[in-house]
């Protein structure tokens, strides 16, 4: 049958990729991180919960890993990179907003007084972060995503925010992908943002990105259904809103988290209180020279109660500086 | 190498079993559906989008094929099965909460006066579901639902809910699946109530489960994290809220769909308005005999616009008296 004999081919060079795709990973699969106690800690975890017949054994599809975003597997610093996505749009919006030259945080934006449209607090930000993530189909707001990320540079670095990824991160996510880890994206950024690129930059599926959502509305238009995305908050994805989200997307508890902010900790205890090997890591940002140096004192990545109770819970604690022999990816 | 020798003896074994199931699938893969329009109109379907150079391949990621559960999966007459869950729920619970015997609709349950309680309407079954469907953790929740369709039996057939699962929709998640599908249920059952035995019973895992939910609170109960279910409606996955959560779960639009009743109607049309090849189906209930018969005067599975608009645009309606030779699994 021709079914059979195409699926029989399929499948055949389906193995010969399995298995040079094995030979391949013969070699050090953490090539950027320096050998030490972090990479060690990784290596034994992912071989522990691998070796079948071992007690910490667990079967492929409950190894699911979630990755925080921001600070985790991109930059953050000066400032989140799609808040300076919500600044950018502000500025393209803004002749079509001329009520925006008398109302706040728009009018300080608009004269170029970043910190006076942030001093509003939370409040000024939910409400540039709506009006320019909204008001458009899904569809639409993902080519806006995309258009942008094509010609936008970092202010510091003049480099595409995509490259503003951490290379030993990259190697981390192919490591557990190859042991047959599902890895998710947990972030407080916003769904629809990140997963217009996370496919591309780390390999992780829009199914596998879970972040902070506005809610959404079904309707016919000229008979074409949209999905118009509203000025409403749906959910916040953060601190205690990411294990919520982790149920509420996957359904079952990770065996392996990775944050590196208090906006993290709630998922770190939520996957480390389940039973058997989990796994809990904390990028703690120390090179103020390949990239930046902050925790308990910054507001952007703010890294204090999770840093005392990954070293009180013995969960590893990355060290960029020392641990990570390149930061970004090339 | 110890991991690099592990890894390839895995990878073979995994050919192995590629090579079988390649081998295997090469016979009918539909075996319970007649040779007519509908199983032919499947088969070419998968053909068509599975065949390399075909103007109309998609690549394996994008194969999403959503499924509806009550009444396309698995049976909903005499009444949803989640509900009779409800019931059998008030009842155990009804010695804490004395109050139930003055309060409508436990009170008319509780005198086995079914019809009575469910007069309150929507409202009525909104007071039940909450009351038996939150309160506890998500763990828990879990617990009482495996524990409950381990005895429970089908009040007309006497068969586990289970086990009133359709054969040969069984047969066409394996098909699609074994072509490189990803098979979802987006449900207006409840996304905790579904995935208990999903993975089980369908091979779908929790993550590829999207239902109706009520919120949850993360908590701290003596230092152990908990998500405790609340009250409250967080998202109601029926009609115009299919396409909603597909986007919200997914993050791409499916290029299949089934389903078999009005509340799927938005799902098949936000299926089918993608570019390129699309699917949809619905699950006509035609069979008295073997099953129910019924369509637009039911209040269960209502069948109406759906039917017309199938017919209009050309989607696949399954006659389940004539396209299934056998209806429950065995």
């Amino acid at each position: 049958m021709i079914l059979g004999t195409r699926s029989l081919r399929s499948a055949a060079f389906l193995c010969l990729l399995a298995l040079v795709a094995a030979a391949a990973h013969a070699a050090d699969p953490l090539p950027s991180w320096t050998d030490g106690a972090a990479k060690r800690s990784i290596v034994t975890f992912v071989d522990r919960v691998t070796t079948d017949g071992s007690v910490d054994f667990v079967p492929a599809p409950e190894r699911i890993a979630v990755f925080d975003n921001d600070g985790t597997l991109w930059a953050e610093q000066p400032l989140y990179f799609q808040f300076l996505f919500a600044v950018d749009r502000v500025k393209a919006l803004a002749p079509q907003h001329p009520e925006w030259k008398q109302k706040e945080p728009f009018r300080s934006l608009l004269a170029g007084d970043l910190k006076g449209a942030l001093s509003g607090g939370e409040e000024a930000i939910f409400e540039l972060v709506m009006a320019t993530h909204s008001g458009m189909t899904t569809a639409d707001f993902e080519q806006i995503v995309k258009d942008w990320l094509a010609t936008a540079k970092h202010p510091k670095t003049g480099r595409p925010f995509t490259e503003m990824v951490y290379q030993p991160m990259l190697e981390l996510l192919a490591h557990l992908r190859a042991n047959g880890f599902k890895t998710y994206i947990v972030s407080g950024g916003g769904i629809e943002f990140m997963r217009s690129w996370t496919e591309k930059v780390y390999g992780i599926p829009p199914e596998q990105v879970i972040g902070s959502s506005g809610k959404t509305r079904f309707e016919l238009r000229d008979g074409k259904p949209v999905l118009m995305k509203l000025p409403e908050l749906h959910h916040f994805d953060d601190k205690a809103g990411k294990p919520v989200a982790i149920q509420h997307h996957i359904g079952r508890r990770p065996i392996a988290a990775f944050g590196n902010s208090d906006g993290d900790l709630q998922m770190l205890q939520w996957t480390t209180a389940g039973d058997r090997a989990r796994f809990a890591l904390i990028v703690h940002h120390t090179d103020a020279e390949r990239e930046w140096a902050y925790d308990r004192a910054s507001s952007i990545g703010h890294l204090d109660e999770a840093l005392d109770e990954a070293e009180a819970k013995g969960w590893t604690a990355v060290d960029m500086k020392r641990d990570w022999k390149i930061v970004f990816s090339r």
